[in-house]
């Protein structure tokens, strides 16, 4: 057992770790810094569904660079953290003792599988997609020369890994329990669009139904059994039903979990010890808007966290703490990118909030005989009475990546659809729509009239 | 002369009049609202560059769609305005008389040409860039078979028109009195990037001399004498030296002009008389940050304007009146786009702002390996005590485009780098940066530490 000591120590190798450390730096140049991680080589969490296509196609280029930070003078102790002892500041893991002064846990997200699928996951041809490059080249290798692919769960992970692998030439099914693919994070209206392009691709979507057992012969899944009885056979079963916050140290530690199982923080990312912090997917969650805990679980979002924590280590420095998440994300699908941030009109229905929503159609170029235009929705979802934005979806090329985060700002900033119809946009013929139909101003006006 | 009546008369028919007339019939679905304008087809002014090139080609593919308006139940005349009486509320033209009972100057911006230059406006082969589809046809048919072309500015239409052309085989010169091009925008570490992509096409940039005196022989323009006494010889001289307001009309109804020629305004785009208003590039412009008059003349500007008119017409329905213009603009040059945002560096020197600046440098996807990553970069400048972000550019692949808008909307927001360092942005491996190096936060992170 060797002895180690660190200002501050950082357990876990994901983005917000990265992110926590450089700027605890930046913020604490004369404090001694060390980041504990599993592995020495992580993946870039969000680019794995592009190792089994054609766009990487490699687990090699999805690495995480590292490099930034061992210039920066950070220490990276690559071992397993097995124990914290919170009285006596100390970590331990399989070959260190670390002390430290500040303690941040970002131990990340682990899958989560229903209780009925768990014991599938011993067969050899049934995966979750893990961070572990390890797992995830053992996935690779096992599909090389496998037809049928059924992915269960169609969020993010689950939509992103059926297109690839359709499009690199298998034949894929994608079971779930939802009405339509990527509920959380777009209406209906909008899913439909996307499941258009998977289903041009070739994916089979069986909707509504869940995933009530898997099949098994000699060790091997061959299928998966419906709740109302049919039966979708395949060679590989890939479950991407969620991801729950990796706790299990901190619990043990003694620290106060929140309702989900992350790590409850206030919003300067502290646990209820004010010398640990908990960020990134192994935190407790509240959303920006309806204030209810979240499970979103977003590397930006992470990023977020760990610059706040970052900051607020030894003082807190900007008043400004993270104030839940606002769910901003992206993707695309086929070649169109889908993108959203706050709630869906669905969720406001759920959460009871009075609001009206519009949706604006309108060009990504201007005028529409540019080359490479293309067809751009915006939908803006706001309070009724005070015009407060409270989410956005946009289909787009890939500007509609950047654009959510113009929504996003807005959301955050908490500003409403008065501010938005006189916002000044560049508008280029080249880059964007034209001046008079920008989607977001126009989306807003239609609110403004709906409620005048 | 035959006598008509309009609630709302518009005079203009370029993008701010149509606006204008969409959101005052959105406001005030019972009022008749009339557009009067010279021409029935009009251009998409900041497509006029993009017909002389492979984009568009055609000025036919830039027309501006007015089919929108007519639909709408809004009339349109097709005449030219001769007169305009404020007192007895009616409008001249050759073949009308029209009474309204709010009027909208929308009469935009006439080409400005220095007076040592203006002589040569009658040469044959001596053009400005007007918004009038017929002469632009007339420029295009001149210098089909011409081979030498000289540019004289190098602002925005400038740079834009000299790479069509020389991407379209013509041997270009840019001739600016500036050090640099697109001075008004960038700073010059960037405008440089923006040179070396217009050198590598084959223009030749001549910078730092004045345009002296158009030489000609029989009628057609054989040159231009710098200050410098060097001439460059060309077939075709292109001015492109800016725009002036179009306010003869307005200032021989006696409404008072500001400080750079336009229609003194409000910020409800009121004129010194509450029923008649004016907007885009005929109206009196302050710039947002430093409360000076501004020059700067976009449609993007000008569609804001125009929805604060629209809305403002009988009753001011939002407090939120326009402020004066952000100067946000982008455009490509090759395939990298520069977008800007508020006041550069320069200029906040210019105007002895205390600021600090930082400029990251990242790629646009993530990891890097993505196939289609690319550099980016984003420069913030904001004010050294309060952090407030008063500029920010931009290059990168088209996305760039919708930067900016982000950084707009943090600048007319009125926030500072400190609510940007946690902001939660939506990343994705094949749309933008990672989560820990979003080149915004990162550059707001950069001047957070050089002033703490």
């Amino acid at each position: 057992m060797k002895n180690l000591e660190s200002d501050i120590l950082i357990i876990g190798g994901g983005p917000s770790a990265l992110v926590a450390a450089t700027t605890a730096k930046t913020n604490n140049p004369d404090k001694t810094i060390t980041i504990i991680k599993e592995f020495d080589i992580g993946l870039v969490p969000c680019g794995i569904p592009y190792i089994f296509g054609k766009t990487l196609g490699d687990s090699e280029k999805d690495a995480m660079a590292c490099g930034g930070i061992k210039t920066n003078g950070i220490d990276i102790v690559i071992d397993k953290v097995e124990d914290v002892d919170i009285e006596s500041k100390k970590v331990f893991s399989k070959e260190y003792t670390i002390s430290f002064d500040k303690l941040i846990f970002a131990t990340g997200s682990i899958p989560f599988v229903h209780d009925d699928l768990k014991e599938a996951l011993k067969l050899q041809n049934v995966f979750t997609i893990e961070k572990d490059k390890a797992y995830i080249d053992s996935i690779k290798e096992y599909i090389e020369d496998k037809k049928k692919i059924i992915v269960v769960g169609s969020g993010f992970i689950g939509v992103e890994m059926a297109d690839e692998l359709v499009c690199n030439g298998k034949e894929v099914t994608i079971i779930s329990g939802s009405k339509y693919i990527l509920q959380n994070s777009f209406d209906k209206e909008l899913a439909k669009k996307a499941e258009e392009i998977l289903l041009g691709h070739g994916v089979t979507l069986k909707q509504g139904e869940y995933a009530k057992t898997i099949i098994q012969k000699d060790g091997i899944a061959t299928g998966i059994e419906l709740n109302d009885g049919s039966i979708i056979n395949g060679e590989v079963l890939i479950l991407a039903t969620g991801y729950q916050p990796n706790t299990a140290l901190a619990k043990k530690a003694g620290l106060k979990l929140a309702r989900y199982g992350g790590v409850w923080v206030d919003e300067y990312m502290r646990t209820k010890n004010k010398d640990i912090f908990a960020i990134g997917d192994c935190s407790g969650r509240r959303d920006f808007i309806t204030r209810e805990p979240s499970k979103v679980m977003l590397a930006s979002t992470s990023a977020s966290e760990a610059r706040v924590a970052g900051t607020s280590l030894y003082k807190i420095k900007y008043m400004k703490g993270f104030n839940g998440t606002i769910a901003i994300f992206s993707t695309m699908v086929g070649d169109r990118a889908f993108a959203s941030a706050g709630i869906t009109e669905s969720e406001a229905k759920r959460q009871n909030i009075e609001y009206v929503s519009a949706t604006f159609e309108g060009m990504n170029r201007h005028p529409a005989t540019i080359p490479d235009a293309t067809k751009q929705s915006v939908k803006l979802i706001a309070m009724r009475h005070s015009g407060r934005i409270i989410g956005g979806q946009v289909i787009g090329d890939k500007e509609a990546g950047e654009m959510i985060n113009i929504i996003g700002l807005a959301i955050e900033s908490e500003l409403t659809i008065y501010s938005i119809i006189s916002l000044q946009v560049a508008t280029q013929p080249l880059l964007t729509s034209a001046p008079t139909t920008y989607p977001i101003v126009k989306a807003a006006e239609m609110i403004a009239k709906e409620v005048s």
